[in-house]
């Protein structure tokens, strides 16, 4: 299953989901494009919003001294949690939990060259109880130009 | 990226992901799994999950004489779309439209046998104006017990 | 199972649920308080909205002429449809379909006479797919200053 | 106002709004039907599913090692909450608190035994202001196949 | 920009936006209307709730003895709080913050002498990550009978 | 009230409160930022915003090429609309209509060049039953990064 430039979205999610990333690692660098990933497990929403966010200015996908930046990658975390969540934004405060893994990447997936940069961020993981295997799996997908 | 028997959500993603599903479909038919694949253009979010719903029943997915059945179904098609449109379930009243790759699974992925079948309904496509290349990719998960 | 003087809301609810409402509708106008029942059935929220309006003006709840009291009675109904929905005030557009009684209640259930009317909007009934009993049974209440 | 056979979701809210409700228990126990009560006041909404999802437990209206139990009820008792909260599932976030008397439910109400059980939230009491007498009632059912 | 005395709302966004409100709160006074302004900075909603509440009682905008009249501020507040927040009423729990001045307003601004009084809160300021210049305005506004 | 060099939010919407907007055009002109205003009045969400893009794409605000500013500038309206609607982004479905000046405004309201340009969409009118003068007032403001 192999990435494509024009699949920001799908290259986010296959990068959770194999079980050897090395391969698209490779690709995505080719393609030039910036990627990180990382877990958090949570019953609190913000802290899985700031994991995601230290993660990708670490890596240097987004300029943590730019606001636009990081305005375009928050709005990308909160529509992926709205995936993760379907409902509410609500961990904790409605007696659930996560774990997730997360992936942030950047580049242009579109043809003309003016679109630019965009961010995606994919989440993949279990919700549920907190007892353990009270759980099911969920994904979610926020995409943003950045 | 082979599928895994305990984990529905990501086989239902994968099949709408892989390039060729027959070896995926032949491993869900090993594991006595019943699923069905399919796709939906539409700005009328009732036609997508109209879609979905028929796709189901047709192939074997859900018994279309049980209401349980069919409310399993629904309840997992809407939480779907949560991951879809992010914010509100609504697609033409806010001038947006989709085209979705949608995958529906029936199996137990617990080790435990008491915990019967479930439901994984996948999504996969764009979302954006209704504009040729005015949009970007979306994805949605719902699991359910049925 | 008697009206309380201090209870619009179980007063609006009882009156939906009663066999035989006779001797709650006697015992309102004992308390002076106004009210009326009615059914609607619809994939369309406006409809909804739009059959207890006309009752509630008709009947005398709510003077027609006066904004403040539609407005009250507006929110009353919405929030009594939040009930209903259970996530988003949408029944056609996600393809599914009420049919409900509903119930609207003016009076004033505070001791202190500063509180003035209120209002209570109930709604019971079932929701589900538009297919013959493929449905279950859903109830909503709002209640509003007037 | 007696129980029905066909109504889960009735039967649920009689046994909050009964002055005596030994009558309805003699009546569910007559019918195989499973059922308990309760009360919770907070301003947390995660201690409200916490003291339902206790009580469905403690007097085996689910079985606490089957997941596909505790995810029935899960979603059942937060369909309730929506009737509650009416807009966001939130209390003392938005600086507001409930006082709610609770029942569950479980048996099928349907005529075709495929259909199975099925389980019943409700939810009545009231919400305001966390300043005695600033609050008014509130109602909530949430139901679900199990 | 002079205040008009048909549009509560303008006016009491136009106290938030004026460098000096001196004269429009002069106009006010001629109106018999009762106003107040403020200012909350917080990432717990509750606490903007909280300081619109508190200064609207202790100026005497509405009465802190009648349930009634808190009701209406209530829901007034989280109207606008809607218009701030754009999605789901959150702060700190999606890891962000505001700084919001805000100004309540009572009277009648219809021509009618039964539609009464009515309330208007607004609110403006800045709501980004908790991090001095990583923000964008926002604004909100909620309008209630009283 | 004059219009800031780093207030695009408030500059958006003293160009709807303004008798005459003549004035503050200039400012704008002078700062080199871009601007277009309009009138729209539906019951339809999706007339609303497509009558905002239109004009700001036949006013030159956004390049209607270019997905990217298309896509910044419907985040911008749809985050306008939650204030306008407070709580579901819903018109005529759950019967009510509005009628609204909008303006949009494009510039770097920061000192840093880097953020480059930002855009609002501001929204300003009535909201109300579909009668003459059932009606109040209502604001949105929706910002983002372009």
């Amino acid at each position: 299953m192999a990435l494509s430039k024009d699949r920001i979205g799908k290259n986010a999610i296959l990068l959770l989901l194999s079980d050897d990333s090395s391969e698209h690692l490779a690709m995505l660098e080719q393609l030039n494009w910036k990627s990180c990933t990382g877990k958090v497990g949570s019953m609190d929403e913000h802290k899985v919003v700031a994991a995601i966010e230290t993660a990708a200015k670490k890596n240097g996908i987004i300029n943590p001294d730019v606001y636009r930046e990081s305005h375009a990658l928050y709005h990308a975390i909160i529509e992926a949690l709205n995936g993760i969540t379907r409902g509410q934004v609500q961990l904790g405060s409605v007696l659930r939990t996560v774990g997730l893994s997360f992936a942030v990447l950047r580049g242009n997936p579109y043809e003309n060259e003016q679109e630019g940069d965009w961010i995606a961020v994919s989440l993949y993981g279990t919700i549920g109880a907190p007892v353990k295997g009270f759980e099911h799996e969920t994904i979610g997908l926020g995409i943003n130009h950045i």
